[in-house]
């Protein structure tokens, strides 16, 4: 089971705190955690799983595996910038956005348009004239909700 | 002047209608139109773009410039999926999103991450906890203002 | 018709005097000229182009639209660096390669690889066991052997 | 340590004896074996590393995890096509080209480009007017002395 976790590079430190208990609790259920590869809610997210025992993938945006966060196992240098926000998460079998910024709504976009299912914590509100409330996300209440309705929904 | 149009491969006729529009009076100030290249909202855009005299860019996710419809001047062939959406936005000046889905979404959000300014007609709301509604989004009262706005905003 | 003139971003005086004469000729027979964007063939091969009152598109590997030499009409911003050569080769119906390194010679290997017929001035010499020499490239003997040849052989 | 194995999706079942090899010694001596993830080189290489007890990631050009062989732990899906190449080689920290066609080219070429070293087994012989022949690819013996070699170039 690979789950990415998504959110923003830089974030608070209750933000973070969250991401690592996701982190910690995938590894834990025997999920590899895929994530953009870098600081905040990524590093959190990569530190909890590491913790656990668990594998973390980082796809980078830049040239350099140096770029990794030190708790990435596996650095995938793409060097396509913003275009690697889609590998994330096509590479994901479900994703579990925390909080997050307009990189991860576009991996949260991404996600829906390939259906597959995103899990949000505190992250974007989506609405259209015309669509259900809520479009596509569906909302967790904190960690061990998150990764239970991404394992539970994550696509074969 | 380039700006882009986005949103859905299919559509109703009403957002047709408004997208060609959108795409006459962008001709019509002399900006080249560029879009995804395949039909609904982006064909409506080019017809328009095309009828006055304008010149298209249909940047595809595909591997064939076959894909483009009939009103793309110059295609251009990523065979990217839907990683082309950044393409889309990162090469334009200013983006105007005529309705859309997820896919447009996510280059709304690649646009905003970008710093490219976002034109919204009967598009999507967005929203977040302790970020303003209606993030980022410029939203228009019709094809004339959205297109005023767009090239107010472009950046340079 | 669109036809890709690939090579270095640095290059001699003369290899940019052949690239000239390769985008002007390529005008003047009413092809689009598409490239990389940046300086050396690419620059050369946009200036005879738009000297001959020819259209240029440059497909640039970074982020801003001001990396474009001066002489590139319509910027395609990828931010996607090397994986932006699948997309210079991918759009045309055709390529000439003046002379290059590595970052062509992967433009060249990506075309053979998608069927796009090229013609080389000055460039690689490809070579593998079990296969024929010269492998795949159209040798031209000069500028107006290299666009006749690239006419002839583009592809629908 | 990441290195890459990189070769034709179809192959003879000698290339593919080699390849399987490459992949058992890579991964006895500690390395990650990273692929482009489908059948023939990329196969037998992460047959022979997963057999040794490696671990195997799998580059994917298409959109479904599906298209990995059996022998990838982690696909990475990228939807992106050719473009993946770009990945699968700056990801790695040395790069053994067994044999193979023009993807192979491109991916030596985006290698050497981004100075990433290439061991050689029966792959393409490069040369340009000017250059050195065999530019850049260290030419190896065998199974052994591919995998000697890069693990001994391997950038940090």
């Amino acid at each position: 089971m690979l789950v990415a976790v998504i959110g923003d590079g830089f974030c608070s430190s209750e933000t973070a705190q969250l991401a690592e208990e996701v982190g910690r609790q995938l590894a834990e259920s025997g999920a590899v955690v895929i994530c953009g590869g870098l600081g905040g809610v990524m590093e959190a997210a990569c530190r909890g799983a590491r913790g656990a025992g668990g594998l973390t993938i980082g796809v980078l945006p830049g040239r350099s595996r140096q770029d990794a966060n030190p708790y990435v196992d596996i650095p995938i240098v793409t060097g396509m910038g913003e275009a690697r926000n889609v590998i994330v998460v096509s590479s994901a079998q479900s994703v579990i956005a925390v909080s997050g910024g307009y990189g991860t709504l576009s991996e949260i976009a991404h996600a829906l348009k390939l259906g597959i299912p995103v899990v949000g914590l505190g992250s974007w509100q989506l609405s259209k004239d015309g669509w259900d409330k809520q479009v596509g996300i569906t909302v967790a209440t904190g960690a061990a909700d998150a990764v239970r309705n991404a394992l539970a929904l994550a696509k074969a």
